[in-house]
């Protein structure tokens, strides 16, 4: 088994709870409150940004040449890429970046992102990246798990959200993030990784319930 | 008004919920569940660790000499001095440090040294230590808060506890803190120190809380 | 006066020193033992990859998203474009990237990437981007001023790479760097800045004077 | 054969150019003009302000808590033993530690301690701490290598200087930190730590060749 594959086994408990949460759940099925759906764009926009700070210092810090330019890579195409996607979104729901760049990291957003800044600033290159992967993927599979509700889906603005997580284009990202992950050492501790691993799972939980209950 | 009462009574809100805190005020008065105590000291020692650790970094990013000294002796007072106080504790509980070591850290306290150490790392030095000075001053002003309980306290254990906080060895601790705040140069944006100074408080009550409900 | 320009005029008479360094007179007259040019290629190799590393770090730690984000662009253009030059160079000189990545990395190119990584690492974001400046600069300047000499260079491979530090595209690079030095507020002390850019600069004529006497 | 002597073994070429370097045999004969002590004097107290931050960073990234104790009191007895020896040093010749915090650094110290610092920031915690022996082993090395020449040594300040190398206090130091080294696991890439153990010992030789030159 690959180590991501073994690494999502043993957070399964966590991973599941995530996909029938109900921010998730009422997001996929269209019953979402557009006030949360809101509130929830405006923080991950703070935690994207930080999130490319995360790949720009794991670039910094990767072994080879190789895994340096594909991590520069992850930070562009999200700089650039996920970015664009997110004015689109906010203008749809006439907000502006300045909106977002405004917007008050809410607790669970600033401990996420401490957690991965430091581990990757701190820790060694592979808990960093190993860190980083939860929440890409679990993008990925949370859009695939409800992939039937989306074509029913009657808010046009949930119905694109969800559909950018099923692209080739995403799901290409998450395979570069993964690959690098599964070219970890062998032996290198599994126990160091499962932690952050986990330890970043629960954030991901924890993030959906913080901006489902609108929690500051 | 210094700049480190300046902070405070911008967080007073935060500080006074603090104080009040079932778990701090139930340990002043003797009526806190051992089992409750035993939890937040092994959740305290791992802080402990890492905020000797933030210590360090921000030794290493110090602008002058004399700020590098003062805290690489704050680091070394912490790995020494308080450390040594956690072993008799551990001890009186029949504990050891390898109980404490091989305690898994709750998620409040990966959140909160996650912030203490990227903040540390990525930020400014003035932020750094702004946001390293809640915690210790914290527990001078609980201790303050609550003195006349401690003599009638009935724990033998919580009374030792409570008095070290009240100690000259524990505010000289503090003020050695609070003064290279205070020497944070007039011009740096307040708003930037408000809102770590502020975020620690929000999870110096997060601990207590999570502690309290032996929340992992 | 711009920053950058008063950075660049404090630092003339090394600036004017490396114009006529006789490596790169004799590369731009054509006179240059190819032998010298190979050595210094796999060396300039090692040297961009620290850059790009550097960039990185520099974009974790940039105060705003717009200049993040410009930051990521950087290192995604010398990760990207300029990679993709040496590529082409190193086969035409019968060389490929495996030889440039095994290439011992020089002691005087050792001292210039400890001293970028460990400035952007450590000190302010305003000295790290100050330091990184000097280099892509002086190439510009360099070819500027060396101009009239590229058309009768007799050596096609020189003759090719003096021309790229003329191009546009180039400029533009550079031109992104110093206008982020540019932006650095007023209050920041000259004297901090006017320390890296100088030291910089006497790192680019000590790389030139090193690969010139192939200097281990 | 222990990982540090096995690192020596493999640096020994550099290592006997070191002992014999003019700048150390003239201290130890007694012969050095004064003039280049002084400046040595004032480059070293600056090389020592930049270890302890080095030492510092170290003890952040240390795996476990009996190491970062381990390296937070290496910081403290160079921050308050070796720095107290350097003020009675700096008053013998007329200088004040404020005098040493005003001298400009050289080239080489900037190299040196930039390697140093950017290893411990951003490679693994192996290749910082490695990197850091050569300078303290070195020294005990040398004035081992000249024990004979120190009795008969007519500058009484260059006599006290070398008898502190050859004192139980400084080899007690310097075993702190080959043992943290001699601890690194056996599978840690040998080449690695060869790497960094060489350059430092090369910085070692670089920086008495400069202060004997005078060479800013």
């Amino acid at each position: 088994m690959k180590l991501s594959e073994r690494l999502k086994k043993d957070s399964e408990k966590i991973w599941e709870k995530i996909y029938v949460h109900p921010f998730v759940k009422r997001l996929f099925e269209g019953s979402l409150p557009e006030r949360k759906f809101r509130f929830y764009i405006l923080q991950d926009y703070n935690y994207l940004v930080s999130s490319i700070r995360n790949f720009s210092i794991l670039a910094a810090r990767a072994k080879s040449e190789k895994v340096m330019k594909e991590l520069i890579d992850i930070a562009y195409i999200e700089a650039r890429g996920e970015f664009e996607g997110y004015k689109n979104f906010l203008e749809k729901m006439n907000l502006t970046i300045e909106d977002a760049e405004n917007q008050k990291q809410i607790q669970t957003g600033i401990s996420y992102t401490g957690f991965l800044l430091s581990t990757s600033s701190l820790k060694s290159f592979e808990e960093g990246i190993t860190a980083a992967l939860p929440c890409y993927w679990s993008y990925a599979e949370i859009a695939n798990f409800h992939r039937k509700k989306i074509p029913g889906n009657k808010n046009e603005l949930y119905k694109k959200w969800a559909y950018y997580y099923l692209e080739n284009d995403y799901l290409d990202l998450v395979n570069k993030i993964k690959k690098i992950v599964d070219e970890i050492e062998s032996d290198f501790p599994y126990d160091k990784l499962k932690h952050v691993f986990i330890t970043s799972s629960k954030y991901e939980y924890m993030f959906w319930d913080s901006v489902y209950n609108e929690k500051v």
